[in-house]
């Protein structure tokens, strides 16, 4: 039964967003048809989720059990020993995982069946997905990166006038507090401090509010913005303006040289941010949105038209580009947030 | 953010039909927006989900936590202390739950709340129904009971001649393993191991066999059948027949002064059996679906019109009843199994 798999990705989902720069993995131990071990990676640098399922059944059950994992277990020693080698030393009898990790260059297939365990590999669409945009990330030494524009049907994100709240509605609000909890940072602009004083934060039952960074390469703040004394957590400013000092304790000014849409991510990155959000004004979106480094889209769409002459449209480039030659998206998945319309997309 | 409640109940579903008499749990321990530690209750006599997910978390992260779980933490030493007492001793500061044990005459939500943890209870429909079913089979001390047909359009489960290979498609016999695996027991009459001769197995991997049951008043067995033969594990056998004896050493007998719907289900939640699943001919079916104490009915309908006089017709009673008095089921689910239909009911 491919239930035990579905399950052990279930697992996966449920820790998404909260594993720093390691995957989400989900694992279900079982043995005569019944589960006997369920765990998940927890937390960076914490125990894997092979070894909290192991834990939870205990040395004895776990003898000739087999165990589902939603990716392959590791062969190597990285904070923790290698999963693939508990599993050879404590009997397990059969690993059947759903996706394979093609970040590693030794695999923990080959070390376990090296070591007479019985290893299955069954290719699962939720798992592939669920990791492809982890190993792209891995493989560049990026973030993953997800934009989120709000706007409406003619593509503006505020009037020419600046006025913005509210376009969407409450429920696309209580939607984004979500997708916030699910990221390590959030990315805006100088202009968004400006104009829209955000606090960026989760408004929601125990969540977890992600740091806070603001690009601005010119170096213009304003230190009165509420996000400073609002008391929820470190802000770390990018500038290329090298006289730009902190006044507040919980933000980091990093001066980068050049200060665009990759010199951000490759230092978040290094910094240990995993996943990445863009809510911004058009000028740090449109940057991003140009960028091959974005991982997905999330575009909220009002049924409102706004007009006038679009200074506020999300995306603008200096460059007007063949038609052939323009950003393309794959979408994932449409759905109805109460009046509004929530596209996912990932880039092509 | 009700999030968390909703994957304590997924981990509760994810363990539904491994727990015998106990109700499938699950929980969630969070603190700081992170999961710090997750659990469910895998077998009756062993450790509840709060245990597990407080041991996954260790005794120095749960202090000052929030636990989630889908059913209120027990207050009484069953074969494990209770969970109430667990919670308070390790220090976790609010528990949410989304169910009220209404079996139990002391509450835990009482004995923490007086030991000064917060508690809330957050009624949540699909915990409701999770607990619906276990909590009506907990206090008449009988089983959970699902009926399951297989008939064409017109209400037959073979025709006249007896052929009943096969009116559903292969999907809904993939369907009815897993529905199988979620039962411990499953009930059939004589007359269908004299005409089917089926295994009642499932065929998945790692599915669970439950136990098998024959009803039969007159106690007219044939021992060839196949299911006497096959090594699944063991068979019960209900009868009003003093002499009947076991051939087989995985067969035991169970005589009754009266061999009704009422007694065996009793005599079978005395032996452990918290789920079962009814599986048979006309004659069984019937007595089964006429009976007040069934909680589930699930009809798969095969676009098929088998005519005949009717001798299969899966449901028969001697008597004619107003149509005011005929049975009512309310309709929780329906879906397309290939080119089958699915109805899932539940007795009202």
């Amino acid at each position: 039964m491919n239930n035990y798999l579905d399950k052990a990705i279930s697992l996966a989902q449920m820790v998404e967003g909260q594993t720093g720069l390691n995957p989400p993995v989900g694992a279900v131990i079982v043995k005569n048809g019944r589960i006997i071990g369920m765990g998940a990676h927890l937390k960076q640098g914490e125990r894997h989720a092979e070894i909290q399922a192991i834990d939870m059944a205990g040395p004895e059950q776990v003898v000739g059990a087999t165990i589902y994992v939603s990716l392959e277990p590791c062969s190597h020693f990285g904070k923790t020993p290698p999963c693939a080698k508990r599993i050879i030393d404590t009997g397990i009898s059969h690993v059947v995982y759903a996706a394979r990790d093609i970040t590693l260059p030794a695999t923990g297939h080959q070390m376990m069946e090296r070591a007479g365990v019985k290893v299955t590999y069954r290719p699962h669409p939720v798992a592939e997905q669920l990791y492809a945009s982890f190993f792209k990330s891995k493989q560049l030494e990026r973030p993953i990166v997800t934009v989120k524009v709000s706007a409406s049907l003619d593509g503006k994100q505020a009037t020419d006038h600046f006025e913005s709240q509210w376009i969407t509605n409450p429920s696309v609000k209580e939607d984004v507090f979500k997708l916030r909890h699910e990221h390590d940072a959030i990315i805006t602009g100088s202009g968004t401090l400006k104009y829209d004083n955000p606090s960026l934060t989760v408004r929601l039952e125990e969540g977890r509010h992600p740091v806070r960074v603001i690009l601005t390469r010119s170096g213009q703040i304003d230190w009165k913005s509420n996000m400073f004394h609002d008391g929820y957590g470190p802000i770390i400013i990018y500038t290329e303006n090298h006289s730009l000092q902190s006044t507040c304790s919980n933000v980091e000014v990093v001066c980068l040289d050049n200060c665009n849409v990759d010199s951000v991510l490759k230092d978040l990155y290094l910094k240990g941010f995993g996943r990445v959000l863009v809510e911004a004004g058009p000028k740090v979106t449109s940057q991003f949105l140009s960028s091959k480094l974005i991982t997905h889209f999330i575009l909220y769409l009002a049924p409102k038209l706004i007009g006038g002459q679009g200074l506020n449209q999300f995306y603008q480039t200096e460059s007007v580009f063949k038609l052939s030659d323009t950003h393309q998206f794959e979408i994932v998945e449409t759905s109805l947030i109460d009046t509004n319309v929530k596209i996912l997309m990932k880039r092509k």
